[in-house]
């Protein structure tokens, strides 16, 4: 049967893709610098066989017959999902993937060094190589998808999305935002908040970390957290391999870094077993990805209900202190502040942050800007959304993010999205089981049974947009974030 | 031109050796346990498409058009390196290695019970079958290679070594060794050792053991030091992995497991940089390997010298105790106790273990020995070499090594070999450049350029008895070895 077939090749594919997930944990958390350019090169081999094994002759045969078997409706997802990855792999020529998969692996590596030295001189020509890598990925996934530039990289995080789509979404967003970062401050200039006093020892910061991340559901029996300069979730769904970063001065940005990769790592961990080594079983989208590391760390984390949880950890750990009660952590959790830094920004600026990126990235992808002129659109993107300048700064500037430096032009939206998606699950929740208030106290696990039901469990068997609207009842907007930020830090 | 063709898939294939041997130390270091059946699922295909890349049907045309190359006299031996590595990849009917790695699975995975359960009945017919299957494993080899079946396993692990070479030296050894081991208990019988007191914290442990990797000049920018049950020496040369597992009670065995490995870790960081990625750049043999640890641990780190500077690390890193002075420290490294486990083996009654599986492991292969009868020949061995008796005693006798589990037969013999080409490199260079006495003590750095100059720089440019005559003055031989046991344990 061809569709027996097809799922055995594409188990080789998953399999491959562990493999690669496990050395890409590896090069960021454990290993020395010195082997990094052999790394490089082994992955970049791993990648081109991976390639090579997804375009195998026989695949495209495979499909057709497949077409005409007798397949659950279930196993007709899993099927055209196996496709889109299939035509994904076979668009680009393999001497694409492999200088693609080196560029970037390159330049992730030396960023890691040139970004603190400040070193936009040294980084310019590893990001044009990237960039460029970028654009001849670009042209030929255009060429086959019928889309634009950059819509065929969007395509790779967001399946569906276009900027038609994002493009009045985001203007929408950009209507309201700024009044109401404004009004927020104002309000907030009134208000006391205590400052926590460090220093937070590392090792209580890794033990409430894992206390934490217990309290949220992570299986420790299929996963680990781990220390690396940009945290992300990682692994596989068997073995989800988290990282966050600890700052003695601040206890704030591990916890909630390790919450948000929480969010992450129970989606991952959550899918059905029985689709696991299959395109089909594998997370729906970034963007749904990222509604549910946001709905953990901003919906669920920074409640007020469940800072009253967080309290007394901390004071556990680090002693106690008035700044450690409830009522202050919540102020301090949901402060808002324009800053420079997209992962240090706030629940309220951070789609700033992300606006700013989709309309540099989407110009430097059609052609429409240069990777040379990149700090210039920068600054005065930052000073027209959030007032700040980055003019001669440019590791807090465009340097500050690891997504461009390996060539995953496409992916910031995902964040915004999961932002508006999460809101969306957290008014459906609260609609149909009660309010956060009262879950959070009394039935946590009744939120995530809920996100099991809803989300988790369908893991790409169902499009974003159906997938949303059956758990949502209506598909993508803002109102729902628009309402939460009002409630939240307007008391609307 | 076919040998630039040749040499770029064999990166390839370095490359993929590069991802497993990090994918294996994940798993033995760092993977949580529920990760297990998809790390070896994911392992198992990655070693499936590794063979088969190495089967390429255009490699043969390659390897012939290469010999009508005009070559330089290092690339012909690359060549003829990797011809050996293809040969070896193609002489077995995949059926075979796919029975033979079967088999081996299910008989080491039975016997992690069966050992401690003492089930010699339970163990056997597993057993029966992986010997079978070597067996027809080896008469292919053989065919192939013109060798008897036991040489062509044992040209796996140590190319052109044969039986022929082995018994007449490893006869020498047995004409010598039970009586040294007589002498030396007797005179030992008489000394008076301390033992250090506990407990040794395991961070300290750790702390001592980089200390001591730093002073035999290991490379941490191309390597690190972790945990594992079972300690090794993995990774690649660019990244040198190297583990160890700590016992509170106990600093001995972790302080010279650090040093063993790290001899093995200093041989792979310092082969050729420009043969890296070909098997001609790699290690030479199992053997001189071996060598290499057993230099570290043996020769250098046992020494009176080298112990005068581990006995103020000690003290520094666990309080001052009498136990810890230079010439209690020394005794105490050099006690001579036969026992029934090979690992937990003294210098001196470490070749017994070794001679007693050579020669069992040859007659199992070339039939002369039932499987059935192994324990009794053990037994017999066993009593005659080191005095000791395991009738009955499966787990402690037979049953005791994970090496012929899965099949690994021809390997023992290395353990041994390594410690007679130790012992001649340490004449050598004693000979050519002073006592170690006088080196240790004030420029240990020369003792490592002389394995650079004459063992390491050579990877396997050179057959290992052109390697060790050019070293030695001597091809392998029990002499210097004999001489240094009775140096060091009579004081002759």
């Amino acid at each position: 049967m061809s569709y027996s077939a097809l799922t055995q090749h594409f188990q080789q594919q998953y399999h491959l893709q562990h493999i690669a997930a496990m050395c890409g944990w590896d090069q960021a958390t454990m290993m020395p610098a010195g082997g990094n350019q052999a790394r490089s090169e082994a992955m970049s081999t791993l990648a081109v066989l991976s390639h090579q094994q997804l375009q195998a002759p026989q695949l495209a045969q495979w499909f057709s017959a497949a077409q005409a078997e007798s397949l659950t409706p279930e196993q007709q997802v899993s099927l055209a999902v196996m496709q889109r990855q299939w035509r994904d792999a076979t668009m680009l020529p393999s001497d694409l993937v492999g200088a693609f998969s080196l560029a970037g692996s390159r330049c992730e590596h030396a960023w890691r060094s040139l970004r603190p030295a400040n070193d936009w001189a040294g980084f310019l020509p590893l990001f044009e190589e990237v960039l460029n890598l970028s654009r001849q990925v670009a042209a030929a996934r255009s060429e086959a998808l019928g889309l634009s530039y950059y819509d065929s990289l969007l395509e790779q995080f967001e399946p569906g999305m276009r900027s038609a789509t994002l493009d009045p979404l985001f203007n929408d967003v950009k209507q309201w935002l700024p009044g109401l970062i404004t009004q927020v401050q104002a309000k907030q200039s009134a208000e006391q908040v205590q400052l926590p006093q460090g220093p937070f020892a590392t090792s209580h910061q890794k033990a409430l970390g894992l206390e934490v991340m217990k309290l949220l559901g992570f299986d420790f029996n299929h996963g680990r957290l781990d220390v690396s300069v940009h945290p992300f979730c990682g692994g596989v769904s068997e073995d989800v391999r988290l990282t966050t970063r600890y700052d003695e001065n601040d206890v704030a940005q591990a916890l909630m870094g390790v919450i948000h990769e929480t969010g992450h790592a129970r989606y991952e961990q959550s899918l059905p077993a029985q689709w696991r080594s299959l395109p089909v079983g594998q997370a729906r989208s970034m963007g749904i990805h990222e509604s549910q590391s946001l709905f953990f760390e901003m919906q669920l984390a920074r409640h007020p209900a469940f800072i009253a949880k967080l309290a007394p950890l901390l004071s556990h750990h680090f002693g106690e202190q008035t700044a450690f009660s409830s009522d202050n952590l919540a102020k301090l959790y949901t402060r808002v502040q324009p800053g420079l830094i997209r992962v240090d920004a706030d629940e309220l600026t951070y789609p700033a942050h992300v606006m700013l990126r989709y309309e540099i990235e989407r110009d430097l992808i059609e052609g429409k800007l240069q990777a040379k002129d990149l700090p210039e659109r920068w600054d005065n993107l930052m000073q027209q959304y959030l007032g700040l300048s980055t003019k001669g700064n440019y590791k807090d500037g465009c340097m500050q993010d690891i997504h461009w430096t390996d060539g995953s032009f496409g992916y910031f939206p995902s964040y915004t999205l999961g932002a508006l998606y999460a809101a969306q699950q957290a008014k459906a929740i609260q609609t149909e089981l009660g309010t956060f208030d009262h879950l959070i106290s009394t039935d946590l696990s009744s939120i995530f049974s809920w996100l099991q039901r809803n989300i988790w469990q369908h893991a790409s068997l169902l499009e974003t947009d159906a997938l949303i609207t059956q758990a949502c009842g209506q598909p993508l907007n803002a109102c729902a974030f628009k309402l939460h930020l009002e409630q939240r830090y307007l008391g609307a």
